[in-house]
């Protein structure tokens, strides 16, 4: 049953893997602007974390410190970074196998906008403007939710 | 040939591919258990990353010393989780091309249980109860070594 | 329109596919010997992240020093290895997703061979023989124009 499914799905007049590849998209550019980011911060922070990016930067000030010390709006940014790699690419994963079990296209296409909208959301909050606990862990927990319920009905749909 | 022998294996008459979407359920909750695990380890040693965490947990203790100390037990959690992102992302996309190349069966599913169980040992062995090396090393080295073996194996079916 | 396109992409008589694997495999074997370089620096510097690999290196000095010392050789190569984290996996999920737009032949398989070819030179330069930048920065930046570039591909190709 799985089986027949999954070859109609992967025939792609799925219209749903255009929603996942859009989808997709933004959220790797999402994650492209966290290291856009990142530079920028270290850049006006002047906090490098190699000795030859201060040497370009032609920075003495970063030039003696690197190392040394970090910044905490560089850590803030990286932070966020590190929990983007921590989801979204085993998000990318699931999500594709999940439009393959033959789900309801209005919940995929639904739950896919709602983690991107998350996802940068947490971001948001997290790295551009910090705003209290708990806006990050609920749009954190979103997405979170969101991966798990699609795992667990991918386990339960190939469970044998 | 390698043409071929992707389209038949696309089109998923190939019970393979119930296989991986199977196990990689597993291991993206595996992973996402890290993330857990990593949050109540922080909550039971009042460590946190961000000084909002520490104000949210109403914790003068946490909110004193946030960004000062490390905790040995989080970072240990943190270091486990960082493996998995080193290494099972890469092994989901590997092997979801691997089982494109039309594998043996039994080869091919005996790898991916393998190695579900390996990185479900190393999380074991790494983070929730510390056993002396050689445990993780080894652990690691199986699904490090199975990951290897279907690159290589894509590498050469992919040769021209 | 994108539709039809995808269908026949995926069915695959597509030789992009072909390109796509091997490029993946060699960029995946590329991010493994990361692992394996951090744990031959870490060996030679006697800079470990585990006690009970102290232990099991023998090292009374390392034993020592575990979690009290930062070693900027094994720093500079984790680096390395996180900033391959932070852009090979978005990278094979994207151009994955790219190959089934149906591409000019000739730009996709340069855009792959590329990056992969970047991939390699910044590890080169950033880990195994340091050269002042920009060596690392155009390096990084040729990679991460091609996935951005594919990444707005494949927004245009599914908008709508």
């Amino acid at each position: 049953m799985a089986q027949a499914v999954v070859t109609e799905a992967l025939s792609l007049n799925n219209p749903l893997f255009g929603c996942y590849a859009f989808y997709c998209a933004v959220l790797v550019l999402k994650m492209m602007f966290m290291s856009v980011f990142t530079a920028m911060t270290r850049l006006k922070t002047e906090v490098f974390a190699s000795p030859e990016d201060a040497v370009f930067a032609r920075s003495a000030k970063a030039r003696a410190r690197t190392n040394l010390i970090r910044d905490e709006n560089v850590e803030r940014v990286r932070r966020a970074h590190l929990n983007d790699l921590e989801n979204i690419p085993i998000f990318l994963i699931v999500s594709l196998v999940y439009i393959l079990t033959n789900p309801s296209y209005f919940l995929a296409t639904m739950l896919i906008r709602i983690y991107a909208l998350a996802r940068i959301i947490h971001t948001f909050v997290y790295a551009v403007v910090v705003i209290p606990q708990p806006a990050r862990g609920i749009s954190w927990f979103v997405g979170f939710a969101i991966t798990g319920y699609m795992a667990v009905q991918n386990l339960l749909c190939f469970l044998n």
